[in-house]
């Protein structure tokens, strides 16, 4: 490997040449901000990006290393972070006029771990206005007249195009798995409450998860082990050993992975090409794969997280909604004007239903199977730049607070990417990302 | 001490002689029911009682201890349960026509650990009806033409009355705090999550807590012991080490305790005897007790806690709004109509206020106080059988989780018990029993 595509390295290939001193992390920074300079014109993934600060926190991490001592696990990588994060040493703008300019004094908690483990923050990439639905500037790496989805749109394209190995985002409905699908990189929503939402921007205490991007299943366990934490401050983190990612990810499974596939309600929704791929993918799986239905009482979930994400934004928003409606965007006012109808009890009732459904997923996983196998979206990345896309085959994990990860293993007659999606039961991230890496492997043997 | 008194034994004494072999459990319960038949005609507090079964538990215990089994800490000791407790061997009715007859087959979690304790199931205890408003058959010991105080009112009443030596109840505003007080015993809710609600009627998630009443303090400190415990059937419970409430009572304080004297914006609705008693306390208590302003952020909280209730109450009795709207009181249906009108935001926005006002209490407690001194209710029990009296001294703290007991230290011209109140942090549920028992002491000395 020559100098000039480190870029392309992964983190883990990344971090291990930085501990050996084969390459500096000085080294690895400039090869990202060279391929930024070469491709963002035409992508756009950053909110912010000072090349000469990341370089800065590099060099602190070479002088580190230098003097003997001890490294982290995310040693001298560089890292994207999604633009709702509060950065102590960035500005931290949300997507939204209204906060042109802030810039918060301390770090949100994924940040200050990501730190802790060593990793250069990068910059911060851009969202969607306040992770919702009004698209950035970002494009698809794989074709800029493409959406590259949203909410955590620069996160997936910084990711798809190697300006950095590693991102973090978020999901409320579909905001790192359809990004991550549309750009053709691995995106993964740990189960509700792993990581700490801790100063960054909250739509949905419910529903808001922080998501992770890689180009590698390995680098999607090394991530999620810096930041799977229990923070005080975020009230749905519990106190847990750490989870072992890399070490169950190395694993092979005991036995060849059963998958459920599900088609859910919105298959109607799905596009030819993404029905045609995953029928391939049945066929591939052979025995190792059944269809399922999904249980009659899980057919409103849809409606059940619009009545929680219509509440709970409403109320996270009552600030803007009363000193600077006029800066957000049609799309928010509209929802927060449906927000502030919502009843209490409707509310209550909807958030009532979240335990029983996951308990009937958890049947169905009890039953033999080792994932749920759905699409990531209806199709690849929409033409146009003035919507991110459709969540829909995201909601009802979103909702259920289950682990899910994308795989880039299917692709458009016009070349762009389309997502498979893995489901596996609230705590059972771990297993899903060695499920997940059994799938990668049969497919590309095959 | 005579058979013929037995039932005016604490449960401690109680379980000491029936360990030792002094008295048999079914001399005790004989002796309680003779109580009962003595006294209850004029009382009322029982919606369910059968000797006959309660003689054949106590029994069955005696038979047990004789043939040296391992015995409970509550062996042989009748335990009377508020007829909102689901008991598989007794009907549960909710002080409601609508279930009338209703027979669960299942114990709630509180009833299971009592019997696994080794206590007698004596009998269910009136409640109002669905422990809201609207008041039972119950009269107050002191004097029938009074109320009990509600909605644990036959727990509170048969306790008082030397039923039982011990009862549970609930506190969704001042359901233990306001009948203990106004029958004279003490009642004691301990922090909000220590003990289950599972199988329980609710009212609300947010507020409901388990509510315990005896005549001593090292009662309460024996019947807490028993039901703190994790149950994964109520999501407000947590994993946690066992408190051992009984030796932590034992103990002396390091130092005398320190008071902090709230009177909070009801004491306006104080009568003059409340306010004279306190009078005098605070003069007894000297330098170990300061008057103390609220803050100004929780001048607001009887406002959110009728919010939550609202919302609260409105979704958990759907079912009966739907199909049994004519048998639910006047006073429950309007309370479930101003419920379905709370929007969802107004409904999270006072959920938003518990943390951090239970926070500023912290620091009140941290500056140098124990333990709040404030009353319990706002007069001894008031004149009249159609109210339950007012609970409006106990919503704060019900809001905030936070532990709370009351004491019968003061009286009335007219000889009816006056409760004093004394209120701790969220987990100081032992240290706040030591405290009472501090206070309880130094007001018999002088």
């Amino acid at each position: 490997m020559t100098l000039t595509n480190l870029h392309q390295l992964s983190g883990h290939e990344a971090v291990r040449l930085i501990r050996d001193g084969v390459i500096s992390s000085e080294q690895l920074v400039e090869a990202c901000l060279a391929q930024i300079r070469a491709v963002d014109e035409n992508i756009q993934a950053w909110a912010f990006l000072d090349p000469e600060y990341a370089l800065t926190q590099a060099r602190a991490l070479d002088q580190l290393r230098s003097t003997g001592q001890p490294i982290g696990p995310l040693h001298g990588v560089p890292v994207a972070i999604k633009d709702i994060f509060d950065t102590a040493d960035m500005p931290t703008e949300y997507g939204s006029p209204i906060h042109v300019g802030r810039t918060p004094s301390r770090d949100a908690t994924a940040v200050a771990l990501l730190r802790a483990a060593g990793a250069v923050i990068m910059g911060k990439a851009v969202t969607t206005e306040f992770a919702f639905l009004s698209p950035g500037k970002t494009r698809n790496p794989h074709n800029p007249a493409h959406t590259p989805g949203g909410s955590s749109s620069g996160s997936a394209a910084a990711v798809a195009s190697n300006m950095v190995p590693l991102a973090i985002g978020s999901q409320t409905a579909g905001s790192t798995i359809r990004p991550a699908a549309y750009c053709g990189v691995i995106g993964f929503k740990p189960t509700h409450g792993l990581i700490s939402r801790h100063r960054v921007s909250p739509l949905s205490r419910t529903l808001d998860h922080v998501g992770l991007f890689a180009r590698t299943i390995h680098d999607i366990a090394l991530l999620a082990e810096q930041l799977v934490a229990h923070d005080e401050n975020d009230p749905d983190t519990q106190p847990r050993a750490r989870i072992p990612f890399s070490t169950i990810l190395a694993e092979e499974p005991p036995l060849a992975p059963m998958f459920a596939f599900l088609k859910t309600p919105m298959w109607q929704r799905a596009d030819e090409e993404t029905k045609e791929g995953f029928a391939e993918i049945v066929e591939q799986l052979g025995a190792q794969v059944e269809e399922v239905e999904l249980f009659p009482s899980a057919q409103e979930a849809w409606q059940w997280h619009q009545t929680i994400m219509d509440a709970e934004v409403a109320r996270n928003f009552e600030r803007e909604w009363q000193n600077s409606r006029a800066l957000l965007s049609e799309q928010l006012r509209a929802q927060i004007e449906r927000g502030l109808d919502v009843r209490a009890v409707d509310y209550q009732r909807a958030l009532k239903q979240i335990a029983p459904m996951h308990d009937s997923f958890v049947e169905l996983f009890e039953q033999r199977y080792d994932a749920i196998l759905t699409p990531a979206a209806p199709s690849a990345a929409p033409l146009g730049l003035t919507s991110t896309g459709d969540p829909a085959f995201c909601t009802l994990w979103t909702l259920c607070g289950m682990p899910c990860i994308t795989l880039p293993l299917l692709q458009s007659t016009s070349g762009l990417p389309i997502g498979v999606q893995l489901v596996g039961p609230r705590g059972g991230d771990a297993r899903l990302l060695r499920t997940a890496r059994w799938l990668a492997t049969k497919m590309v043997e095959s």
